[in-house]
């Protein structure tokens, strides 16, 4: 992975992919106590920046391999990033999803033309499901972060903060990334390297699942043990890649980590202040800034709020709980 | 007024009001039956359009008229718009807003640095409290729509709806307003008459508050008669302004008018689909698209969605009896 795929990426994604807006309020500049901006990737087309990462990965391949279709594992983001890119080029996706995924991501990607598998966590393996499939059919497996052009195309983010915060002013600051596998985090910090070297990328994290923090502690891979509620689906991946671990570690500052109830304050914030809809493990970043502020010494903090798909009833709840007015 | 003058506002704001960006989903043209585009001032500082009109009018004051300050009457976007506005050039400002103007738009008023009066509108005449006020102080008003240089502030969205349907390669669409005195639209009229020919700015009302409407299709004056819920409060206005009516008259072709009901389904839809919060008056453009489509001829209907401020009950209210899922 480096700076190039990226790149190369961008181009492939340039019309396509949006540039999504950095954004800001004095009122979540005071209750951070320093500077703001949030990189709005719910705004990106399918609702999070998964878009990137699956259009940029079925853009790199062949003819052939999107003539026999895609298949892809997700509870919902990544599944509808790809349902969407694989069907502008054309080409059938199937889409395996936990039957337990939030009901707008099942539906969303359905609409969006894929076929979705579904399957009980608890009692199947959905790996014995998509390889007997993609055996039967020729399909090619789209990961959703191990994968360099994956990795290329959230990286693809990292590009426009670059250019974006650099049009503010702004070439040193904490950067936090929401952070399930490291796709979206790994991306952006190669993106960052290149272009703001000034810039600190961190992971954010919710309790319970913070395998990347851990692991960047460590400086090895740890798996997640214990069983957390599972609010920020969008971002509860077992352990860090095998790819974009070493990226990780090579780059990214120590990660934070927050409560469910703070990423909930955190959607509650992006409600009044920003106009925007988050989604809990969209919204961690955010939560980090607004209530770790402790651990971040630079005066700007840069975070993404990585995706939007939230079912309406949490994200009523968090507004009823936490909400102001 | 002329494009001259929305350009030069449009180089007075460069920098400072955000370019906002134009949305779409395949979920909502497939509700409408052609290509919905959005442009999301919800997002514009201060989460309306208003920013623009008032920091356009603010930068064009004298210092001398700066020093002394400015006031504004405003139910609340005017209000937090000329209120940032304002502490930006660091003028004073006092904003007179009815008591019953929406909680969270007369707070932040207060937090953005503004001093709020508060007027009753059945027993008080807010003309009488301003006057007395500007009267001591030599403030100067800075009017909601009434005025060149708001006019021209809020024609720079228009020309960024130029800019980016262009980018997309649409020339011919509708293009249709929340419309409350008439800033908004005529001043995005004005700027597609000139770098978007193609195109026809319609007005979108809430029903008992069509004044606009009428007057179009009149072609003179009409006043609001009726009472009617206010849950639009951003564009209620009693009549469209002396300034702005004869370039709508010249200019836009028929208004559409929608239900309270309507601006607040498509308030859950730009909730699911384009993961923004709009608030009732902000939302009736969108409701028109969706569901005033056999009154658009063209196949690409642009909307704006003008403002975002709405109170968490109004919002949860609105999710919780139109949304779906």
């Amino acid at each position: 992975m480096d700076i190039q795929r990226i790149e190369a990426a961008a181009n492939r994604l340039k019309g396509h992919a949006r540039v999504t807006p950095l954004l800001s309020s004095p009122f979540l500049d005071d209750i951070a106590g320093k500077r703001v901006l949030v990189k709005a990737e719910c705004l990106q087309h399918t609702g999070s920046f998964k878009y990137r990462g699956a259009r940029s990965a079925v853009s790199a391949l062949s003819d052939e391999q999107r003539k026999n279709g895609v298949i892809a594992y997700s509870s919902g983001n990544h599944a509808q990033g790809v349902a969407l890119a694989a069907r502008q080029y054309g080409a059938s996706a199937v889409i395996i999803m936990p039957a337990d995924a939030p009901t707008m991501k099942i539906e969303n990607t359905r609409a969006l033309g894929a076929e979705v598998v579904l399957y009980d966590r608890a009692t199947e393996d959905r790996d014995v499901i998509g390889s007997k499939l993609s055996d039967e059919r020729g399909l090619t497996l789209i990961r959703p972060y191990d994968e360099p052009e994956v990795i290329a195309g959230q990286g693809t983010c990292g590009l426009e903060i670059a250019a974006q915060a650099a049009e503010l002013g702004v070439t040193d600051a904490d950067v936090i990334v929401c952070c399930g596998g490291g796709g979206l985090t790994s991306g952006i910090a190669l993106a960052l390297e290149a272009h703001a070297p000034g810039m600190r990328v961190r992971p954010a994290e919710p309790e319970g699942f913070d395998d990347v923090t851990r692991s960047l502690a460590s400086g090895q891979i740890e798996r997640n043990t214990g069983s957390a509620s599972g609010l920020c689906d969008a971002i509860v991946t077992p352990q860090p890649g095998n790819l974009t671990f070493p990226i990780m570690r090579r780059l990214c500052a120590q990660g934070i980590v927050v409560s469910d109830e703070e990423a909930q304050r955190a959607m509650a914030h992006a409600f009044a202040r920003l106009k925007l809809v988050a989604e809990p493990g969209g919204a961690v970043a955010l939560a980090s800034a607004l209530f770790h502020a402790n651990q971040i010494a630079s005066d700007t903090v840069i975070c993404t709020i990585s995706g939007g798909n939230v079912d309406r009833s949490v994200f009523l709840a968090a507004l009823d709980q936490f909400g102001e007015g």
